[in-house]
């Protein structure tokens, strides 16, 4: 087999620090991490039905001569991330005797790593459990920091633990199977990264958006990397998100509002995240935190790769509605994050009202 | 109001170390204790029926000038300790915008405080909450440490988390209205604390077992106090169980068999725990690591107080089964607790096939 680069990057969380494994070929790398993590010989796969079809019997190649494979396929999409899906991973884990030695494994993207980290942190209360995002989302965002849980009716991400996985597989092999608008919504999460973090960065996106996206691979391993870093970088400061973990919510006011707003059936979340970014910069450009430039920036790289940048015309009250059931309020506050300049933000609190106004 | 002796120990885990404010009059403590906690003016308690009728008025004058309060009354019994509960829960907190600064108060015995705190641990990725045992077995054992969860299909407590509380209140004031049978059971783990780690309060129980079974006031609290300083003393340094907290399953592998086997229609868990003691100690008197003085005085103290001291004669197959799976085994064996003598006890892992033989 060719030899690839390969990034490790760790997230810093003294007794439960683990490494990111990031390249192409990353997924032969599973093996030896999971007998690092623990001796037992037996092994659990979380993934839904496509991935299985997909993956399984590469998986399966890789790990069966070393593990015994549990696989458990869950239906798939953001409709079935609840606790009965949660309950069938029990219930097929208590039939295989599954102990707090066992490492579960989730093969997928957000839904699929929320769900499986969230049995993983409550099954025995907390067994060992490594992620392999599939979707770029996934692999810039959900997979590191620990946030894992389901839905209720009532909202989304409602029910969850913070549950560090001891290991993230990157492996960019599996981008090639997700669907060209996944992979575009990822990108408004990478992008993020650079506005609330790094303008250095934000300028390497601009720079390479050509190739980004047609999906080159050294320029994407970068990018993931770089997202990685920062992301671990911020989880190793802030693990509980008491400050400046709610960063990483840039653009997400808005964002979830809209996303609440259609029943989570009009924008994805990349693409309302992308929005509400605009609107972040909107807002902190007439609150004259920011400058012209950074706004029309940001909306150049967005349009290029053909995201949303502006919303849709909601009565000023329906926003206002959504945004206050935000569980991220405090008191009758947001924890707006505003933009200062590219590649610097900050945690702006403001009354829903004050925000709607500029809608 | 009498000013009455109050204890205070505090269980301490760094950042999430808290109080166990033990007394009569205790509850008198809850409203200054939630203000300290958190600014929220809403406070939810939940509890069951009886605990509900027995109390509820009492507690809502005590807090309502303070705080508005939500009242969830879960159904009564180890039956009801699932996740349908849990969810019952999450949507009444869910209607009444229960946010991240509210505080939940699990009143009740080990069953609210499992099936509360497990709630507590998971909504919006976990919320700060209070323990006020009821039952004198929740009092000295499941409200202090952290362990919360609920049961599944197929055995006890197999789903969980490991969530501190902010701070737990032990009001002898309960015990007046706990059935005695109950009471009797909470004095099994009582014991226990002698046991495994302090002869001089094994002799304090023996002492005053008198005073003891007829529940006055001062030694009672002199008793939880002690229970409570030992448990919150290895929760202190080993708060997920990876060595010396399991010195607290004394008397649990034979004691969880039992409860299995009767498929929890047969002895309690206090009187399964009475058995366990005795049989680890017929054990490790029979492999020659305690003295039979130390079974003696065993035996004695818990048939003063009614505890059954010997087990059922199941086939050793069928205890070798329900052993084999129990969670905390470790490989094919079990970490058993060994008494070396009152007061002193150790984890000598065994085979399920040798602890049997000894039954």
């Amino acid at each position: 087999m060719r030899v690839w680069y390969m990034k490790r990057i760790v997230v810093k969380l003294k007794d439960r620090s683990y490494p990111i494994i990031i390249g192409r070929g990353a997924l032969s790398r599973l093996a030896p991490l999971l007998k690092k993590i623990s001796s037992s010989s037996l092994v659990v796969i979380v993934t839904n039905g496509p991935l299985s079809r997909l993956y399984r019997s590469r998986i399966t190649s890789l790990l069966s001569r070393h593990f015994r494979l549990l696989w458990i396929v869950i239906p798939e999409g953001e409709h079935h991330k609840n606790l009965k899906t949660v309950e069938s991973i029990y219930k097929k884990m208590v039939q295989a005797e599954v102990t707090r030695k066992t490492v579960l494994v989730a093969l997928g993207g957000g839904v699929v790593g929320d769900i499986a980290g969230f049995a993983a942190a409550t099954y025995l209360r907390g067994i060992p459990f490594v992620q392999i995002p599939t979707s770029l989302l996934a692999q810039v965002d959900s997979s590191v920091g620990g946030k894992v849980g389901v839905d209720l009716p009532a909202g989304k991400n409602l029910v969850g633990s913070f549950h560090q996985p001891k290991g993230v597989i990157i492996d960019p092999l599996f981008l090639s199977t997700l669907p060209r608008g996944e992979y575009l919504c990822g990108l408004a999460e990478v992008i993020k990264y650079g506005i609330l973090w790094d303008e250095h960065f934000f300028r390497f996106i601009e720079n390479n958006i050509g190739k980004i996206l047609r999906m080159k691979d050294n320029v994407v391993e970068k990018m993931i990397a770089r997202s990685c870093e920062i992301k671990a970088e911020i989880v190793s400061r802030d693990e509980r998100e008491a400050g400046l973990r709610s960063l990483l919510n840039l653009g997400h006011t808005l964002g979830h509002a809209l996303e609440a707003l259609s029943h989570y059936r009009g924008l994805k979340h990349g693409e309302a995240v992308a929005v509400g970014m605009v609107f972040s910069a909107t807002l902190s450009l007439k609150r004259g935190i920011c400058k012209p430039a950074d706004l029309h920036r940001m909306r150049s790289l967005l349009e290029r790769i053909g995201l949303p940048i502006t919303w849709p015309l909601y009565s000023k009250k329906a926003y206002e509605k959504v945004m206050a059931i935000d569980k991220k309020n405090v008191g009758d506050k947001i924890n707006f994050v505003a933009i200062r300049k590219i590649g610097k933000s900050f945690l702006l609190p403001l009354k829903v009202k004050e925000i709607v106004r500029y809608i």
